[in-house]
């Protein structure tokens, strides 16, 4: 996106689909001569029959694989040699007055380097000449949204076998393992996020919108980083809205006014040619935290460092859960909000009262990114808290995963862990009670595994209680806008 | 979204269902006890299977009748006495630890004022005992992207008499006629717009890339304005970019570099409440126009300004789009860049070459909005330049309609017609080589038609060639970020 932004070598998607040659020889289960088929996206219309289209995003397989930004493509990769071909749209001669140049295919081939580039209206004909084997689709569902893959489909497809059932896994157990080029786009995506983060942390006031400090992020990591999309939509609860772990939806628009004394938590990353990132920042709207945020936010801070202090190639997410449940009930135990045995706290599901959801998640061209729970690796825990947990595997090198643990005051988990004889034992009412309406703290980090332990990509932030309230007291010397004043219309 | 922006009263809905009573009772063609029945967009989510969702934006028509800003909702009118009924999703227990607190049909039948409010799972059995008729659902094609509406549909609709035929043009066409409340949202966006628009024109710098711009735009509409949407996908060309109609895609990111000299076309309109805006302003990069940049800016400005003298009610829209022609013509003639006599020139479809798009289009809760091409008006005419009007009717009052002559150099479009033995006579080859890799120009204001002329919502703008100049100075004082140095990845 320009001179200060991170340049895309092309030989990224060379290598993506070299890994899955690679894989796919090893698992075998298909016909020799066989070509992948991928098809990208068509224009992302909004809902309804409206002339407003979102501003595209390619389907995330398919940007993995070929690195193509526009709609209405297909890629095709011979299984036994690589060799790649990309199919086009024909785009009508209006197109060159209302879109711009028309790119022939020769420029395309040369833009994305491949090895052919034909029209999308010639697929049946090329496909016949270079398949002698089968076409091996895409044909998944997503383990976090449970959505069912976008399969290659085009008119003639009826006169060639299909093979669905062997490319799915292959491609996301690629997706797990990031190549180096990857990491360093995680990299950049993840440090424009914690540029916009500290910005962000310095202009904060009480009375401001919660959505001014969307704004404020999403300006700095778009004119700064030239992020266009962000990865999610942004989670920007204070108060008593930070105890709802995906806040800040259509419903729940980040419209509440921030009040002195609020905690805060944004959850918030960008997104750079496709490739997302994922931080969480909680700190004090006033910039001084009380004593009881003290409290809460170094139980979830201890968790955070736990993990990361013991994360490492071999290491099971499942037990680093367990971790993090554990060192939060330790200080929450001395501070005095629950009370027992830890053992026996775990066995009762304590920690997912406070923290109902995964530690953390597989992070790439999605958010989320895919290879959670595979064919060959453990599957989905069933415990509360576990359930949501994203991916159960053994960690390796060259993943990508977020560091995420938080402390919740929801009154509807809190209800129901009240009502529940198993789990009431534990709770310190008084205590507990004191902290309804405080919201929620998380501290979301994102972790690259290495050799021999973690790379904490988002490092370069204040985390702890003196970092923050020293590096949020130089911004209050700063000019905030905290606009009340209507807009006038037609003044 | 909050005490500086704009609230909105659920009455406007109201206003809007009474609306759609008084036109279906006047055009008969349905069963008495008939219920009118839209449903709302589901979750919108990226394509593919990705975990990601677009931040949800309602079907525009389900907004405009009933205001509900959540996924996956249906709303009833009984057409025979406006009685009004909503559906809501019931949503899981977990909703309230993960996206937030449930309301119960009783709170949202106080929110958004209707009757009643039901679940979506009683939809068949409520629509029952309210119905004696037919379910009216709404059918039609959207006459700028020809996409068909989303009809209403839920398990047991076969057991009632569906009736398409009579809705989509009523609602429409009460689409087309904008209420008090409305008008007040249209203008409160496009204020917003303006000032954005102001802010970046004080902010521009040669060496910025475009898309600095578009952050700048949004941020500022959201920050100040309460704005998460734009009405439509920011268009920011510089130089030869601002020749293309609809820069802006994902396949020409707004991602040029802005040169000294360069002509600036930015067409970026914010959207509140769903109703958006849509304002292009034109001006020197560096805040000083250069004699040809004055010539072209002033033929597109008079252009605008004979159009905007003239409209009234019972003014044709399609002789709006030839007095744009003209004024243009004349003002290229003068400049010789065309020679000869505009009646012929006209006839010859010389104004096309250089502004092959509609002169402008109705503005609502869609940026392109309904309405333009119903049965009963005129329809699209097939002339070149006028086959791209979005609407060919006669303007009435509280029509909200976008008025945007442009000029442009487009390599495809000039030899085109220089290839073109009826157009060549006209065109001073010499003259209009000159402008090649110029770009183009759009001025584009949105009129309320009135009583008696227009009110121009878009007014607050500095809009001639003295204008500018004088703005854009006072903002070369300002400090403005053009950064060049890449952001450090893990410095």
């Amino acid at each position: 996106m320009g001179e200060h932004t991170l340049k895309i070598p092309m030989t990224l998607h060379q290598e993506n689909r070299e890994c899955i040659l690679k894989r796919l020889h090893a698992r075998g289960g298909y016909a020799p001569g066989s070509v992948i088929l991928l098809q990208g996206a068509e224009d992302d219309h909004t809902p309804g029959s409206s002339d407003i289209d979102h501003v595209f995003r390619q389907e995330s397989y398919f940007l993995w694989a070929f690195g193509v930004l526009e709609p209405g493509w297909y890629g095709a990769i011979d299984a036994s040699n690589g060799r790649t071909t990309l199919f086009m749209p024909r785009l009508p001669q209006e197109y060159a007055i209302w879109k711009g140049y028309i790119r022939s295919p020769k420029e395309y081939k040369c833009q994305y380097q491949v090895d052919e580039v034909h029209y999308v209206d010639e697929i049946a004909e090329v496909l016949k000449k270079i398949t002698s084997g089968e076409l091996l689709t895409l044909h998944g569902t997503n383990s976090d949204s449970k959505r069912v893959t976008f399969e290659a489909h085009f008119e003639g497809i009826g006169n060639f076998t299909v093979n669905n059932k062997v490319l799915h896994d292959e491609i996301a157990e690629c997706r797990v393992h990031k190549t180096e080029a990857e990491i360093q786009i995680l990299k950049y995506t993840t440090s424009v996020s914690c540029a916009a983060h500290r910005n962000v942390m310095r202009s904060i006031r009480p009375g401001m919108k919660e959505y001014q400090l969307e704004s404020l992020f999403q300006h700095h990591t778009y004119y700064h980083g030239g992020c266009r999309h962000q990865g999610y939509t942004n989670i920007c609860g204070s108060g008593p809205s930070a105890a709802i772990l995906h806040y800040g939806h259509a419903g729940a628009p980040n419209d509440r006014t921030i009040k002195d004394g609020d905690i805060i938590l944004l959850d918030m990353g960008a997104e750079y040619y496709h490739y997302g990132s994922d931080v969480t920042v909680s700190y004090p709207a006033n910039g001084r935290f009380s004593d009881d945020q003290k409290i809460i936010y170094n139980a979830v801070y201890d968790a955070n460092q736990a993990v990361m202090a013991v994360m490492r190639p071999g290491v099971s997410w499942v037990a680093m859960q367990s971790l993090a449940y554990r060192a939060m009930l330790k200080k929450l135990t001395e501070a005095g909000l629950v009370k027992g045995d830890i053992d026996e706290m775990m066995a009762a599901n304590i920690g997912s009262i406070f923290m109902p959801h995964g530690l953390g998640h597989l992070l790439g061209v999605d958010v989320h990114d895919v290879g959670g729970y595979l064919e060959g690796h453990p599957s989905r825990p069933i415990g509360a808290g576990y359930r949501y947990i994203r991916t159960a595997r053994v960690l390796q090198k060259n993943m990508v995963i977020t560091v995420e643990p938080g402390c919740y005051f929801n009154d509807h988990s809190l209800d129901a862990a009240f009502a529940n004889p198993d789990q009431v034992k534990f709770l310190v009412r008084k205590e507990i009670d004191r902290f309804r309406g405080f919201g929620g703290i998380r501290i979301e980090d994102t972790a690259l595994i290495t050799e021999s332990g973690i790379e904490n990509l988002s490092h370069d932030l204040p985390r702890t209680v003196e970092d923050i309230e020293a590096f949020m007291a130089a911004g209050i010397e700063r000019d905030a806008c905290v606009p009340l004043q209507p807009i006038q219309c037609n003044k």
